[in-house]
């Protein structure tokens, strides 16, 4: 199998993000390129009015969730966005947008973040899949 | 690796059956088989009662994310029903209710929209995935 | 492909963790080795002080859904903890901690309940899922 790791990111919520952006980079540094596409609520975060914002986390975090968080964050740890970043220094990790949620969200190309490298179909999406696991977040 | 795509639908809000039709039908364009098995919430969506009403959006979508699904859909875009019905038309497409979640609704087999295909146990949705992706929405 | 199923597993609801452990119990019947990976709110609901617990459902669950999944627990459904042991007894099924997940949320090793094999960081999961499914749930 083709060693490609492709993320669909759909969910907008700092605790997902910060989980796909830890699984990006873990394949990076393992050598494994990885594609993300962004859909819906992922991709309204990746807007560079947003993508510096709180975004919530799960409902199911609850009080408790939500501090161990902002004390994980107060301690240091790197945001999702910044944890992608070093990602794609370290590997290959290519972030397309949907082009079928950027006109959901009335998105145009220069309203989103640099980490963004271009935006796509879901027909160009499994072309670069290819025979790559496909993961849902 | 087996080209079949297999998604695994547990959540029933509009945004993520529609995330869900979009990966189904783009598949499908590609000559992709998919199956889909049907679980939990995602269940209850397809039943014929209630497929055609509005089941919400996910937590984090919140008031522009509604008014942005609202103003598509005010726009022309076709339902993720709409979407399957015509992935279906278009390739192969099977959707079976996982048997486990049936029991849990309380759903017989005239409940369902004829969109699904036929109720299944989890053995015999691994057995139909074969060595295809298996990806959790 | 291997044969492999991998789960991260996320969210700590207990309908999101039936299924999961509904997919695990189903591929060690056909045994297939499973790697379950535990972050965040998933984690959190495997300690030894909350497994137990009631952790809720997802919010989409609504009123309904609450109901249908109590009257199945008490018409003596197995609970997901319940069916990850006999999983276990059944087939390879192997669940690990993430050890970023365990500092976020404060964790030690003894805080776990014996359903968890041990604690791991994202390379070795990735390893050890080799060429087989990476499913997010």
């Amino acid at each position: 199998m083709d060693e490609t790791l492709n993320l669909v990111l759909f969910s907008g919520t700092d605790d997902k993000l910060q989980a796909a952006a830890v699984l990006t980079a873990g394949a990076a540094a393992l050598g494994k390129p990885v594609n993300v596409f962004l859909q819906y609520w992922a991709l309204d975060a990746f807007t560079r009015a947003k993508i510096d914002n709180d975004h919530g986390l799960s409902p199911e975090a609850g009080t408790d969730g939500r501090k161990a968080v902002d004390a994980l964050s107060k301690a240091g740890q790197a945001s999702w966005a910044e944890t992608l970043r070093q990602a794609k220094e370290l590997g290959s990790v290519d972030i397309q947008a949907c082009s079928l949620s950027m006109d959901l969200l009335g998105l145009e190309a220069e309203d989103l973040d640099p980490l963004v490298d271009g935006i796509e179909g879901v027909t160009a999406f499994y072309l670069n899949a290819g025979e790559g696991q496909v993961v849902f977040i």
